[in-house]
């Protein structure tokens, strides 16, 4: 067949991954735990399997999960969601921005995605038949650029996406950003999409300003999260969405038709974790920022230069003292010849800035693995 | 938002369930089994979250499944797939429609549905941009006209779905079918989608007849099943997809993008059961064939009559001698006042056929709860 999505070739993050396995590299890529899920949540995952828990869910998620997602919204964010009309469990973040997507993007739409971006945002759109407008963060901070954002907005606008803790930098959205996007999309018809995925992997005290804080931009989101990063458990596939009634009832006809319902077992093992240990969450920031110092402070024994990372688990380290490669060879290179995978950061772009030398490796590991790459990093 | 798919709404079968419970009804409405998941596989999903399974599955899905599944084909249906390029493993039969559907099918295109069909089909189809174009089954047999399906081919014809054992009638298609349906296909551009997921789920020494022994249709053909009907587990929310290298292509590049891959452990589960167990399959046509024999029994003292029912875990009846309701109204009646909550027909029609009286009830279930739903049949 004629391909729909030309561009798509495999994710850079498998690519990396096998070539991290060929070659028997210490595998800071792909980002995912290396560590164990809670062992309360393995239990309460079997005890429903055991209880019979096997058949369909409903639709939008077992009302228990639910409930307890809107309380966690409301002991974390301090804001009411109706866990009926506003919260949908979904098969993973993933398939909940696809579905937002496909619940209000149409034909001959545009939707405004800030580079770098998450490699699954651009081919949602494109298999929705609109077009991603591409417009950069700033090369080094990673902020963006508010009057470049208003400069991309035309009568064609249907969505703009952010993401805060940001994949790949680690940047995070400020109280005044919200406000700033709130009055760029007053008046207009355009949705927002926020990915909030490392909503709980914040540091140094400061406080992840969830689009759910924002009432003026909340009336017009669908906000994202994800289980995998917050319990270490990527592989569960089992994110939410919340969203205003009107918005969460056409994410739900995606959805219902998409996948209908999300792993059942799970469902109810998450319920039972979140009432159970409601403070897990709380000590992420914490768990993560111990593994984001110690790794940080190994990194100055190398001659890669870590940039700030405020949330998410993942640090950008600039390798231009090191070698002159692109970021793509940089990191083929330092996965084969070096024995530490990482990942580029073009890919993540439409148009990666000119001579930008920046690798992501992920922290979301134990202190020996982290330690096994940062002996091969020192001999860059 | 102005909505996308302005014709759906909440699916029938969780509407009919919501009935169900909130009546007391004995459900026999939404397809999916009150009897247990084999021992071995629950423990197999236990073992694996503890054996650390638990971040992201290879987007495919794992090597172990896919060769499992082609083991699988090969014993069954005597077939050569390769587990690398023709096996995706997706989370459940829906999202692999769904993917197939978005990895060929563009804005304009039509797709042919044979009616009744199951539900989830047009709202894919119109996702994409693409518009159904219905052709009925017979209104008692359902067998398909292929004459009417030849006339339905236009140039703007895409892809062509197929279910058989059929939801909702159970009614199989035979190889003369499936060679004159190649017949039709030959020398066109449609791709073929197969609904297998009620694959084991046959009667009275019948073959089912896959798409995938089928040579030249299989050429063309996105072949789709799900572990749930096979292993009581509907909500485990994990099935695949066959098809030909170039197809699969496509296929992965929506999949990778929609869900990325599925629940981890339960692809270990299955992989493992597969290989302890593999002939749990072929027993799963008596295992059903008693409960079909004896529910078919038990109905004849009722004045509900049934239809033959070939394959799949649905008794269609006609209760024309009880009622002039039609099938909504009936099957709502049935639920609220009889206490046995059944599902009509019409909601798989684009155009039900006029004066048409049958409802489905499903008999995967316990003796006990069919005896339940029986007494209470028997006071129509
Ligand atoms: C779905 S694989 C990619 C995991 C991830 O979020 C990342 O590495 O950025
Ligand atoms: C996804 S709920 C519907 C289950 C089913 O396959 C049916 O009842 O036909």
């Amino acid at each position: 067949p004629e391909t729909k999505l030309p561009r798509v070739g495999t994710t850079i993050f498998t690519v990396m991954s096998q070539l991290a396995a060929a070659h028997g590299a210490v595998n800071l890529g792909q980002g995912f735990p290396d560590f164990a899920v809670p062992e309360r949540l393995v239990d309460a995952l079997a005890r429903a399997m055991r209880e019979g828990h096997n058949q369909y869910a409903p639709m939008t998620g077992i009302p228990a999960l639910r409930q307890a997602i809107a309380a966690k919204l409301a002991r974390v964010y301090a804001v009411q969601a109706d866990a009926d009309t506003e919260i949908t469990v979904t098969s993973g973040a993933t398939e909940a921005i696809f579905d937002a997507v496909h619940a209000v993007v149409r034909a001959g739409d545009e939707v405004i995605v800030l580079d770098p971006a998450y490699d699954c945002y651009e081919p949602a759109i494109e298999l929705a038949g609109a077009r991603a407008v591409h417009v950069p963060l700033h090369p080094r901070t990673f902020a963006p650029d508010w009057d470049r954002v208003a400069a991309a907005i035309t009568p064609a606008t249907r969505m703009l996406m952010i993401n805060s803790p940001h994949n790949p930098s680690g940047a995070m959205l400020s109280a005044t950003d919200l406000d700033t996007l709130a009055g760029l999309l007053r008046d207009t018809g355009i949705w927002l999409l926020s990915d909030e995925v490392y909503e709980h992997i914040v540091f140094d005290g400061a406080r992840h300003e969830s689009v759910l804080r924002h009432p003026e931009l909340r009336a017009r989101a669908f906000v994202v999260s994800s289980f995998g990063k917050t319990y270490h458990c990527t592989g569960w596939k089992l994110g939410y969405c919340v969203a205003p009634p009107a918005l969460s009832e056409e994410f739900r006809k995606v959805h219902q038709y998409n996948v209908f319902c999300s792993f059942a077992p799970a469902q109810h093992a998450f319920a039972a974790m979140l009432e159970a240990e409601p403070e897990h969450d709380e000590g992420l920031g914490a768990f993560y920022q111990a593994k984001r110092d110690r790794f940080r402070e190994q990194l100055l024994g190398t001659r890669l230069l870590p940039l700030p990372v405020p949330g998410g688990y993942f640090q950008l380290v600039d390798y231009s003292e090191t070698s002159d490669l692109d970021d793509a060879a940089f990191c083929r290179w330092l996965t084969i010849e070096k024995g530490v995978a990482a990942i580029p950061l073009s890919p993540f772009y439409a148009s990666p800035p000119p001579g930008q030398r920046l690798a992501r490796l992920c922290f979301a590991k134990n202190a020996a693995t982290l330690d096994a790459a940062i002996v091969r990093l020192q001999k860059l």
